[in-house]
């Protein structure tokens, strides 16, 4: 085949790059629009094809070692007449020297629009295709986005999308918009030459023109050769079985049991007790005797009962040869807490895979070690040394930081945001981030997975999983050093390896991932993912109690990327008979200080009933239960004629409103299939983010300010768009 | 003089602006460094001109009413000789028909940096200069920065560095660093224009060229006149002493008293009432008769002693009766929550304006109508249709949305944010916010100004009272209707009028004005603002116990602006004292799980010690109780055995830690002049986000998530610098 020929050639020949026209052939090849060109081999033949061409031309120096033409004079543009092709031509000649092979001739484009399109090989991700603006301000601006190969054309349409520029890319100035499908050929073709040229490491197409006509040209590309430095960890993938065993044991062996309060060995099982587990617990310490008034087994092996789970927090020099112990037990899973490992340096970090070997060759199956933990609300196991037991739900955590997860999980259990499980992943020295993706994958109680990432050891592996468990079920990510700083904080804490943030994210968004902007963010996220049906769109109806606060929602949305529709005419004509008539007739919806509580009831009816919403946002509906009581008690202290026995009543009356509105929106998202939030401005603190509803899917959903429903709601419409590129 | 010469016969002349020529002229006047060009009346003088000039040349038709003449084809680039001239003379010509003047010759300027530069007078705010990236990519990327005349240096060098595209202000592709002093320059003869001659409409100066040197060159200038057209509405100012007596009543009359429970008239009375207020209070309902066991006056007048304040809750419609029984009785003050005037149309508008005057006339200061009422804790008065109880404070909030302004408070009883006064500003009738800035100017007690906007009366006005309050003390904002929608929303809720937000924004940044973005981060900015100390510079020393929380704040530094500087040796030395063997050694100095406490203390010192630093963040230092009492709980439910009495100590030893420790940063505060703001990481929602600490100006801060702390730190950092550029 002909490029394959064209880049052994080059390499037989010790080139380290194609030459400009070579290039170009090779991009054609693969449905690139080049510029029309033709290589000649002196000034006279230059200036013969110029006159073919068609005064203004283009003259360029050609040769593989002509790298930095412009900055090197060996580009000439717009030369008018045969006199500036010669003059040109010498010039180029004298500035290249022994490196030149020759000229290139091109006609001399129209066209105002410049962008760059390339391809190189990330460490972590392999072939990754670039876009970006071109032209003198490329730098200064730094507009790229970047997409892991191979590319499809949904994806190939939204680079162009996401670009900052990308009004560039429509009708401009007189120029006609780009033909699209030119710029998705040519972003294709990059990644099929990613995808099958191994030897290419890198392509940098720049100038790519869009003409006043629209159409796309590679006016000057470079094709260098050479393989890509893959730093990817290749480990055994972890079989998903085994860490669904991990997280539901029959039975726990507590290695390293102790009495005292502050150890591990005291924390973990009182934890596991206190929280209701309901397998087998057994305390294992050499020294025997007893703790918390059970007996202490010297040995695993003295348990007179099967063990599925070790629990172990013996120092971390004796932890080796517990192997051979828990191999005859036959322990299925070890949660190792021991810190000493890899993260102290690189004798730990031989320890650390000597012993992830042998626990291999075992059918031993190692979390940690320096985890802080899992959880399993659903069997009633919380083994984590922060005391925190979440409601069983549908949303699985796991955490590089186990400090960070824990302290979720306890935002996570004071807001009723259920959970699948919890882990925190410790130095991984078997299972990562990646096997938890493909054990989650079809574990059916999971239907939310939320993830705080530093690194990742397998980013290609990382990537497909990501994806191909997106197209299920949501993937909520926070990336903890996403600069510099936070990465160099990330390498003393996880031991994480510098990445390409753009890259990372890039490859993020492409998978789907949901990303997070700040750890409670992700608490917020997967409260609204678990609990809602997507919306199909971005449309948005907004009802208030408190008009200052429907302003700020509605500012909110637009800046988040959503609509807030104008009611058409049958919408007003229905709520005029709901609201008095000095109502806004607009959304927001004000309820104008309206007391009465069938109101919103009926009012939320019609708003989920209009085709021009996708979603609804209420807000001061709920949450009135703190001014309320505040009241009653000011009546209490001041009014000796106030009606107790009336106001006693009222805030189990709200409770009981509360109630049965949220069962109401509740049951209007499984008939509508459009998502509510709530925004309960709540003040004393007292209610959950989540409320369950029984016999449904769905659940109640209320923040405590507008701008966290609304950027959630945000979230679950840009993952919408996403599920529709990938035609799901 | 000659620029008020030129003006004055091009308007007698009837023309709306001047032509090129003459537009340059009052440029270069104004110290504008404009292209040398020169002014011809004809082809063959083009000619001349041109050779004297030195090809190649630009040839622009000339003329008075020739404007976009870059799409018409009136201008030339790079003619190369005299017959390319002559062909240019020509075709202008044609192009422009009977309005060509003559013909303009200029050098042609080598630079590949364009921008923009403008005057233009706002409705509000007067004369505004305009700044923006130039070139083919001016709409694509709408990269333009806005300042309100006059400007000084500072803000003109200012304007450079908040383009997106500032880069190109700096060496660009072997091109120099533009002029800075050239810049100031054009930026601040712009505003001495648009100051001096009210009869410029607006200027547009576009290319601004910013040659290979680094010169600055206006190419095209057009000066267009005319006189703006100003919607600021002129109200008379409100005395200050009156705001300060409205907030300080010695006796308040409930007019339209009421027994009902959730009427206006009985609702505010048991607020106050119930809050403690001392002066006296009376109630008056022309039924008569007792309320909550109190005696019920017929009118104000038969009150036996003087009153100070009418809170008034009567229908709209009885509302002007009660304007000669309040001036007979002597009331200084109404708070009148009745609503239906000018939200309702211009009826009711009408009725207002003639309430307003009639109090004017009487020496009477009205808050509303239609607001939700005052409060004032430092003389417990509580006077708000939500019954909120902040503490005294020295946060001053004011806010054009009651509901908004009454749900925060909420918040800020909550988190302990004191108060100094509140009011929701309903109609603003007689006291706009405007007012309330000049009114809080000189309140000692208030350090810290919280303001809830959707919009303002006099926009010149408004900047010139928040700028010399800001150089006092901070004021922080959050403008209701960013967005069209958002806007759309606050005319049905304030009668808001649709402004330039752009222009509005950039006046508040200039002003020192805070602008929050979300309503709950008013509340993080006040107790931060109103507890701690400015930070001279941005860099950041974090303190952590859990690396994940000290790689997300990391990032979140870096992406709010700061820095994470790494520490220097003779710190590391230090800390090398206090932590064990395997800590870190870097910024985020992590904790590594240390338990014992004074490890916090000192080593907090040590980082608020080290000169590399401007303000300390604590990370989970605070805020364990939640699961250290989980911890205990679970010791007591399993282990028969625990130690009880030493388990039971523990949550008063760790808030006995928690006090020492916040006194011991805020005493740090005080000795090194930086501010500490923690994170708590608390989920049990008992603990506040400020702290009192007795005898010290500032307070203990902790915010429950790093973001919020990171946050309010980047606004302090960028009101100090906005402080050091007004030279204060």
């Amino acid at each position: 085949m002909e490029v394959l020929e064209l880049i052994k050639k080059a390499i037989f020949e010790g080139k380290t790059s194609l030459n400009e026209a070579e290039s170009k052939q090779v991009l054609h090849h693969y449905g690139v629009p080049v510029v029309e060109e033709f290589v000649v081999t002196d000034s006279e033949k230059a200036v013969a094809q110029a006159e073919k061409v068609g005064f203004p031309v283009v003259l360029k120096g050609l040769g593989a070692r002509l790298t930095h033409k412009t900055e090197r004079g060996l580009v000439r543009l717009n030369l008018k007449d045969a006199q500036e092709v010669h003059q040109a031509a010498a010039q180029i000649a004298e500035a290249a020297g022994n490196d030149l092979e020759g000229f290139i001739v091109q006609p001399m484009l129209s066209g105002t629009r410049e962008f760059v399109a390339g391809l190189f090989r990330d460490d972590q991700f392999g072939p990754v295709v670039m876009f970006g603006l071109g032209g003198i301000l490329t730098e200064a601006l730094d507009d790229v986005v970047f997409r892991i190969a191979p590319l499809d054309e949904a994806h190939a349409n939204a680079m162009m999308d996401e670009l900052r520029a990308a009004p560039l890319l429509g009708t401009f100035r007189g120029e006609k918009p780009v033909h699209r499908d030119q710029m998705v050929r040519v972003l294709m073709g990059l990644s099929r030459l990613g995808m099958e040229h191994s030897k290419i490491r890198e392509i940098d197409v720049n100038p790519l023109l869009v003409g006043r006509d629209g159409d796309v040209t590679a006016v000057d590309a470079l094709v260098v050769l050479g393989a890509g430095t893959a730093k990817q960890m290749m480990r055994p993938p972890v079989d998903p079985k085994a860490i669904y065993h991990l997280f539901h044991p029959r039975s726990i062996a507590f290695v390293g049991a102790s009495a005292a309060f502050t150890k591990w060995g005291y924390v973990l099982f009182t934890n596991v007790a206190a929280g209701k587990y309901e397998g087998n617990m057994y305390l294992v310490n050499p020294k025997g005797g007893q703790i918390a008034g059970r007996p202490v087994f010297k040995s695993v092996t003295d348990i007179p009962a099967p063990v599925d789970l070790a629990v172990v927090s013996v120092p971390v020099g004796k932890v080796m040869e517990l192997m051979p112990q828990f191999k005859e037990k036959g322990v299925r899973s070890v949660l190792l807490v021991t810190s000493g490992f890899s993260e102290t340096g690189e004798e730990g970090r031989l320890l650390e895979q000597k012993l992830a070997e042998e626990a291999r060759a075992s059918g031993i199956l190692i979390l940690g070690p320096n985890t802080m933990g899992i959880c399993n609300p659903h069997v009633n196991l919380f083994c984590t040394y922060q005391h925190v037991r979440p409601t069983p739900g549908a949303t699985t955590l796991i955490s590089q930081s186990g400090n960070l997860g824990t302290q979720l999980l306890a935002f996570a259990e004071s807001e009723g945001i259920g959970i699948r499980a919890f882990a925190g992943s410790g130095n991984e020295a078997m299972i990562t981030i990646e096997d938890y993706l493909d054990g989650i994958e079809d574990d059916d109680l999971t239907n939310t997975l939320v993830l705080y990432v530093e690194s990742i050891k397998n980013g290609r592996r990382f990537f497909d999983s990501a994806r191909r468990i997106a197209r299920k079920k949501p993937v909520i990510m926070l990336k903890g050093g996403r600069t510099r700083e936070g990465n160099r904080a990330a390498a003393s804490h996880t031991g994480a390896m510098a990445s390409n943030i753009a890259v990372f994210e890039a490859a993020c968004r492409q998978a789907g991932i949901v990303l997070g902007k700040t750890s409670m963010e992700l608490l917020d996220l997967s409260a609204a993912f678990s609990s809602l049906p997507l919306p199909a769109g971005n449309r948005v109806a907004v009802m208030t109690l408190g008009g200052g606060w429907g302003v700020v929602t509605a500012d909110l949305c637009i800046e988040y990327g959503l609509t807030v529709p104008p009611l058409p005419p049958e919408i007003i004509e229905k709520i005029d008979k709901i609201l008095p008539p000095y109502w806004s007739r607009s959304n927001p919806v004000d309820l104008v200080a309206e007391m009465d509580l069938s109101v919103p009831m009926t009012l939320s009816e019609v708003l989920m009933a209009w085709e021009g919403c996708d979603a609804l946002l209420h807000l001061g509906i709920l949450g009135r239960q703190f001014f309320v009581r505040r009241m009653i008690e000011s009546a209490f202290t001041v009014d000796p004629n106030c009606d107790h026995q009336f106001l006693e009543k009222i805030p189990d009356y709200l409770a009981e409103f509360n109630s049965k509105y949220t069962e109401h929106v509740v049951r209007l998202m499984e008939k509508y299939g459009k998502p509510v939030l709530g925004v309960s401005l709540l003040a004393d603190g007292d209610s959950h983010t989540v409320t369950n509803v029984e016999g449904t899917p769905f659940k109640g959903i209320a923040f405590p300010a507008p701008e966290r429903a609304v950027s959630a709601l945000a979230a679950m419409y840009s993952y919408k768009r996403w599920l529709d590129m990938e035609g799901i």
